[in-house]
């Protein structure tokens, strides 16, 4: 078996009733896979577990078993024997979730995949070469002797199906694609997954990607673009999310890419949100990091300053020279 | 098991010594894998096998272990024990390669997973429900007792991977993941294999997006876009390919998608390639088989003589009239 839960973690588990399940602001569906996967898994062993999250519910994921029950960080109460983190490298991206004075006392207990994990629990599990944190819990499921049923399979086969772009990105091993076989022997439909969740691109969205890429760049091995706050908000865009990065990120000449989306901050400035991809061998995550951003080595991101102009003329640069020091370490 | 080769199949194989395997015009992935998957496999219990292609082998597939052994149509000799034809429907999809006359009194053995099959081979094994020629191959390497190694493994995980579009296609069933992860364990790299075939966008193609799609229209749950023969000639495109139907094929608003590229045919006639894509629950298989084109269900397509608008002024009104007539069946 390549991973394992920890002992101390199925001790807590076993050993807690009331448990709050918590995952991230700015959730994606591994945060919604895991959190309702976990809870619904320890439901079947009887506990009663309560799921939050710091934001509302996207659309995108309102069909997950489930979904209705998530509660919003003013409805969490202040007494449970445990809280579940999942898929959270640090404690502040419970956001309103948690308040380190009411629930001062209570073990966290972290169940992550993220490499960055600042171990912030009384028990920490952090495999960061699994490909999600759904991925983990059919280890974990396994541990408590939990049968993944239907409703457990299509919130953890979510998870895996988001956070690998239905195996593709890198970390996409045997391990991933048994754990993803096993979930829809259990009943998920994988068709159906990608279908509600990557195959998604309303059509506005579309429309905006021709003045969009009429403007694409590439230099160096760095491809980018870009669309102005005029531009998202002409479109009638329903999300911010130009789904543009997979498009850029298999430019054949490129090794890195950027889509750039400019917004208006809560003070009316500008402010562009930056969301990066390197190819298998390059880095994008040092780069987000440093402005201020964060993420993983494949696809990271950070929101920086500025209009779109100031923006692309300030991180370009930075992207090939990062780009450069990457080949030169690798001659 | 699922799926399980015919003993007649099994029989023709192992009697045979001399043996040439021939693959499609206007091969793809699962063509190509298929081909040299199936070459590896025969030679590991001692066969003398010749690949061959009635096309040249297109530079993507360049990478798969054996490409620079296949032959063309003027090197494939007249005596071979057995000749068995790998994903195709029909006996006239070998192109030049197969010659009525000089390889008369040839048993064929057909290999295929598409539900038009015209059974043309002396022995048949069709499997329509298989996603991929590749994955019936993994079924054929047990019945034969081929261990599979690690050259057999990346064309065959090929072949997968490009027919579901890396297991996105609503025929990506649990045996299919289970074939994928046996393929990588045997040493076959998912995430290479994916940058290598799927993951490939020509920035001059991506270029040639900007004018298309802004051209893009919605009618009815229809949504189309193309090119004209002039715009591809000016975008220098590296191949015909536009890439854009899985584009196309995951607007939200959409049902049926279809993507045009004029072309110049030998007399110097402008025709339309049209490349269909259904969602889940309707078919666009019959629309290309009445444009003299062919096709599964979800995916199909068709050459139709005319210029550009004259062919979407032609083929649209069908394709709405087709759809309203799937969603009349369904209520």
């Amino acid at each position: 078996m390549t991973y394992q839960a920890p002992a101390e973690l199925v001790d807590a588990l076993r050993g807690a009733n009331k448990i709050l399940c918590v995952s991230h602001i700015n959730a994606d569906g591994d945060a919604y896979g895991s959190l309702l996967g976990l809870m619904w898994m320890l439901r079947v062993v009887g506990k009663q577990v309560t799921p939050a999250m710091p934001d509302p519910v996207i659309q995108e994921f309102e069909f997950l078993p489930g979904a209705g029950e998530i509660i919003p960080p003013q409805a969490v109460g202040a007494i449970y024997d445990l809280i579940v983190c999942l898929d959270m490298s640090s404690q502040d991206r419970m956001g309103a979730v948690f308040d380190p004075v009411r629930h001062a006392g209570i073990p966290l207990a972290v169940i992550d995949h993220h490499v960055t994990n600042t171990r912030f629990g009384s028990v920490n599990w952090v495999e960061a070469n699994c490909a999600a944190t759904c991925q983990m819990l059919t280890v974990l499921a396994d541990a408590l002797d939990i049968p993944i049923d239907r409703q457990i399979a299509v919130c953890l086969l979510t998870g895996i199906v988001t956070d690998t772009l239905c195996f593709r990105t890198s970390n996409t091993t045997p391990d991933v694609l048994e754990a993803a076989m096993r979930l829809q022997r259990a009943g998920a439909e994988l068709p159906a997954i990608v279908q509600r969740t990557l195959n998604r691109l309303p059509f506005n969205t579309l429309r905006l990607w021709a003045p969009v890429l009429a403007r694409v760049q590439l230099r160096e091995g760095v491809v980018w673009a870009g669309a102005t706050n005029a531009e998202l908000n002409a479109a009638g865009h329903e999300d911010d999310d130009l789904r543009l990065n997979s498009v850029l990120s298999s430019v054949n000449e490129a090794d890195m890419s950027a889509v750039f989306t400019e917004k208006v901050n809560d003070n009316g400035e500008p402010v562009v949100e930056c969301s990066f991809r390197a190819k298998p061998g390059f880095n994008v995550g040092d780069l987000a990091f440093r402005l201020g951003g964060g993420g993983h080595a494949p696809a990271s991101g950070c929101t920086v300053p500025g209009t779109l102009d100031q923006v692309i003329e300030q991180v370009i640069p930075m992207m090939i020279e990062e780009r450069r020091r990457q080949l030169d370490a690798m001659s």
